[in-house]
């Protein structure tokens, strides 16, 4: 089920033929920044937290969001009542904008606004991922930008190690996946997830900020030293909540089997997500 | 004057016209590849080194370009003759194409060939730049990906530095500019360029390899303190040959001005531009 309609700037038009000028800033310099969130049964989850992500993300990166929130918020429920998708992605797209000459930042920019078909699912999925990791820091780090050149150069790489993705370290210290956030529970129980130059994930925030649990949740560094002695791994994300990482470098996480604090936290989560 | 006419994929088309489809993943994930030479007087200048670093940068990044070298060429040539702009700019890019979930590398790409008036000149341009230095290494950094978002969100920090573009240094070891090659000038008259993690440029082969003259030039790494002492620096680049640097981080290099050494290399390479 693909969506009907696009929003590119001020229009709804046909997906299809939905398209930008080569001479965007995206396409140029890849020059952009996106969020993404989901909606079930018709209603976005954490919605907030992704506008208040989108909005600084641009903020940061210079570049201005033409609609203030509650606009673009109208905007997101006109596209949802077109496309008529209530279990759904949807990705705002902001791209540095048409530039003369190709390089300077224009001062107006170009907002998109897709949906995609995408069917949640709520239980743990226990046959996990398995990952591969590789030394390199994603650069402007802190903001949800376009760049993934690293992780789509690394798609042979992770097939070839017989990984599913690519687990991000720098010089030892355990960042992210490309598009989630990793976490590991160490023996004492610790939920550990690392705390710097990593993308502020919606769903890392939210499972830092469980109430009523017995489990000590923290965003600190960590080091593959440490990671090697994991009882549990998992990451998350929008499109995954709480995803087991079952096998890092081809050796087993902890027995090998999707942790019982793993299961647990999702269960809290998902509960969340339902009152949400 | 702009161009009338850009090549995509298998088709003329009116320039103004131009696009792609937001699937692509340059847009979706600023995944692509460029490269930039200009025509003089209706010739392509260093055409051969800029298809073999075009062809490099495609394997090295996953990626095919749907026509031969050859074929290439005569497409070049027919988009010269319809646009007819003798002094240009003709930039090659290759995006990741459009992909199925915006993510997966497809097996074909979409090339884009566009055209503009530019007007090389050949004397030293004396009154130079300033750079102010950030450190940063550039990711991928053998290839002509299209990625310098780092070099445009740093655009606000040159102008409050009073720079005129940004000299990247790796924790201390100078690398490039994000459009050019960066070169020092020591006291001991050797002319020097950096040697790791840094673009393969085309004037900076073609100058590495000048012949009958009396200068040291050479590749090797080195660091800011080792450019505090410089005589000379300047950068190079296919749209600016040698431009001298005056300024690094608010302190003059050398005396300030445009160096000898810099200006005698601008001539050897000017000559070697006009036998090509």
């Amino acid at each position: 089920m693909t969506a009907q309609y696009v929003y590119i700037n001020d229009t709804f038009i046909a997906a299809e033929k939905a398209s930008v000028l080569i001479t965007d800033l995206a396409i140029q310099r890849g020059y952009g920044i996106f969020d993404f969130f989901k909606t079930i049964g018709g209603k976005p989850i954490f919605l907030q937290d992704h506008l208040d992500r989108f909005y600084t993300s641009a903020r940061k990166m210079h570049l201005t969001i033409p609609y203030t929130p509650a606009e673009l918020k109208a905007i997101i429920a006109e596209l949802m009542e077109k496309n008529d998708l209530p279990d759904s992605g949807i990705r705002m797209t902001l791209t540095g904008g048409y530039s003369a000459d190709g390089y300077q930042l224009p001062e107006t920019h170009n907002l998109i606004i897709t949906q995609q078909h995408f069917l949640m699912h709520m239980d743990l999925n226990t046959s996990g991922i398995k990952v591969v990791t590789y030394d390199y820091q994603r650069q402007l780090s802190g903001m949800k930008t376009i760049d993934y050149s690293m992780a789509i150069w690394l798609q042979p790489f992770i097939r070839e190690n017989n990984a599913d993705d690519v687990l991000y370290h720098n010089d030892g210290q355990v960042k992210e996946v490309p598009r989630a956030n990793f976490w590991m529970v160490n023996e004492a129980q610790e939920v550990i997830t690392a705390k710097s130059s990593v993308l502020p994930g919606v769903i890392r925030k939210n499972l830092l900020s469980l109430e009523n649990h017995p489990y000590k949740i923290v965003e600190r560094d960590f080091s593959l030293q440490e990671l090697d002695h994991a009882a549990e791994a998992f990451i998350t994300s929008t499109t995954k909540h709480i995803l087991p990482v079952l096998q890092i470098d081809g050796r087993p996480v902890g027995d090998g089997k999707a942790g019982k604090i793993s299961s647990a936290l999702l269960n809290l989560l998902v509960e969340k997500v339902r009152k949400h």
